[in-house]
């Protein structure tokens, strides 16, 4: 640590006091977690180069690589083929005037201060779900909150919405966010004015967890309208940053952030959203990332619905509700009962045919690549598990794909009730 | 005829009346017309069954059968595995009873006061789409109005929904049926309280061509209550069914009312129904004809509009919000311009592949089977268009199906507009 010219002690004291539930982690592991810290202040989110650049030869060779000021040649050939010459050296133009690691030991201090945890991946605390991210994952995520917040992350559904949302939009919004809560889930979204901040009220009336992903440093909430908002959420949920402590919210980093209320979650919701609502940028990613995609509709008089209606439209999203239809875009495991499950061929595979299942209509004829969309599996998966379903008689195929067989026919199904 | 016990002369002048435009026709033609208007009394709407005898051995003949009351055999062994002998047998016990050829020249001479005209398959007023039907296929057709608005039937959308209609469900349904016949479309309903009755007041108020169904004869308006509505259809527009004068609405007519509703139409659109509307009826044969199915949302929190979400969720309904959207659902060719249409490789092909252009989305990738349900056009054909279209550049195919090409990318797409 000495080459960087920081004082080790200093350095590692703050770290230590960062990081959670490890209090004796040695210099190496000091080092790292320094590192990932000092990177997210030096990169704007999202930034591949950099994580290829990380991922290559490590966040500390990163630094001191860029600390050095290494040529490109050498950082490319230390990559071994991680990055290419034209990115290694347009990253370097950036990350360069961005290398202050004074301003990365002030911001750990001021973690420090708010009760700030640093979460690097593999942390037992980090979401698994970033990792989804690839190059694009957070170099690391600056906490505040309870472990319980962060660990529920894995059993979460994003709901996400316009800031000018009608009485229409929270009204739905508090019905979802509590039924969700309900049902077993935590509650993502961005703290926004309008459905984001109904999202996150309606879990915390209903003893529910709920995260917020913010644009900016942790330590200075936005949009400082909802102050008191997010005191509550820290105390009892989490709030959630790739910037470090002391980082303003930008666009870019709004659409950054929208990628990790995407990806931590299992599936995403949009509640009302205009044509061109910031929301739709999220839905956006939840489709680049294979996750379920639902949209409330709404009225079509309603411009605060057009958003919706294009995503159900235009982007395969599901057209969802209520909570019962928002859960089933991603059904938790059935809560361990006391004493083992009967018949259950066990974990993985299980799943992906429920998945399956959930996908499939009994009505509505789907291929496999839709339902493959639906359930967020690949293709070959779906296949696969139709192929057994098949067998046990419960799906068969159609002239346009594949009909999921009833269990019994009711006898007056389909007949309306209205006419004469 | 005379074996009929009818007396020919009075017939021949009845059948005469009700025939449109052609005087001069002969007896065979007379004896066939009076057989279909006897079968539509025996038969109840969708007898499958009756429509395989007469498809076999023509209606006079299958008349002649029921009259002289061949045993079932022969009926049989004359149809050469036309229908089947159960069939054939139970066919007979339902018809059996219902032969009334008095009560058939009374239906025929009430025609006539009405000024109701009776069209036959082939017929140049006769609605092709019906053909589609098959074995269900209406018998004949009873019509009171115009000749334009049968012919309009080609270029025909149908706007169905549920008689309990909300104000929002009659403000949408209003600019919904203005708008399609700004842009050259008719107007196809039931005469139904609610959306229908919207769909066609809308219709006439902007001078354009509407359409009833009945489930009775159309010398009985049903309901009552829009007699004013359906005396003003039959001016300026028509009112059709497929049972003579007399026969009095139920049940199961207005179910096979509705698949003439769906078949008679390029696409049908419901606009609000309730969870188990009979217009989710009429949207079942639209999918079951291949007929494009369109749904408006509404709030999820309105029981009004349950049954259009339950069609965009289960029976692959494609969300539609305006005129404009409803439109592309069955897009018309384009009006024959002054001057001939530049590099347009001419008739159905052309038709086919803007079909299949119009389902594609450029953000969504769509299987050729998803396309096919979007285009109404079989896997084969949409197969064969995209093979095309791909040389042709303006496709690609991805992972999950195939995706449009954008013209030229516009340089700020996707970004939102609302944070920050």
């Amino acid at each position: 640590m000495t080459i960087l010219g920081l004082k080790e002690a200093e350095v590692a004291q703050l770290v230590r006091a960062v990081t959670p539930d490890q209090p004796g982690i040695d210099l190496q592991e000091i080092e790292i977690r320094f590192a990932r810290a000092a990177w997210g202040g030096i990169v704007e989110p999202g930034d591949s180069a950099a994580g290829r650049v990380i991922e290559a030869i490590g966040p500390v060779r990163a630094l001191v690589a860029l600390h050095e000021k290494w040529p490109v040649d050498r950082l490319v050939e230390e990559c071994a083929g991680g990055v290419a010459p034209g990115e290694a050296s347009s990253g370097i133009e950036r990350w360069q005037p961005r290398l202050h690691l004074d301003a990365s030991v002030l911001a750990l201090r001021q973690a420090t201060r708010y009760g700030v945890r640093f979460l690097v991946p593999g942390d037992p605390l980090w979401p698994e779900g970033v990792d989804d991210l690839q190059d694009h994952k957070p170099i690391g995520l600056w906490v505040r909150g309870t472990d319980d917040a962060c660990l529920s992350l894995s059993r979460s559904i994003a709901l996400v919405g316009a800031r000018a949302a009608t009485g229409y939009g929270e009204h739905i919004t508090m019905e979802a966010s509590a039924g969700l809560v309900d049902r077993g889930y935590a509650i993502v979204s961005g703290a926004a004015y309008g459905i984001d901040g109904m999202a996150h009220r309606a879990a915390l009336a209903s003893h529910g967890q709920t995260i917020a992903f913010l644009a900016g440093g942790v330590d200075r909430f936005y949009p400082s309208g909802h102050d008191a908002l997010l005191n509550r959420i820290v105390e009892r949920g989490a709030v959630i940053s790739e910037l470090p402590c002391g980082a303003s919210p930008t666009r870019w980093r709004f659409l950054q952030r929208n990628r990790l209320i995407a990806a931590s979650s299992l599936a995403t919701i949009v509640l009302e959203a205009g044509w061109r609502s910031g929301s739709l940028n999220t839905a956006g990613h939840a489709g680049d990332l294979g996750r379920p995609l639902g949209a409330v509709p709404g009225p079509v008089t309603s411009a605060a619905s057009a958003g919706c209606h294009k995503l159900i439209r235009e982007f395969n999203a599901i057209c969802v509700t209520n909570a019962d239809e928002m859960a089933e875009l991603a059904p938790l495991p059935a809560a361990p009962a006391s004493g083992a499950p009967e018949g259950d061929s066990g974990g993985l595979d299980h799943t992906a045919e429920a998945r399956v299942r959930e996908a499939l209509s009994t009505h509505a004829p789907r291929s496999a690549a839709e339902l493959a969309a639906r359930a967020g599996l690949s293709v070959a998966d779906v296949t696969a598990q139709l192929g057994g379903m098949e067998l046990e008689g419960t799906v068969r195929e159609r002239n346009r794909g594949w009909l999921a067989v009833a269990p019994e026919k009711s006898a007056s199904s389909g007949e309306p009730e209205e006419e004469i």
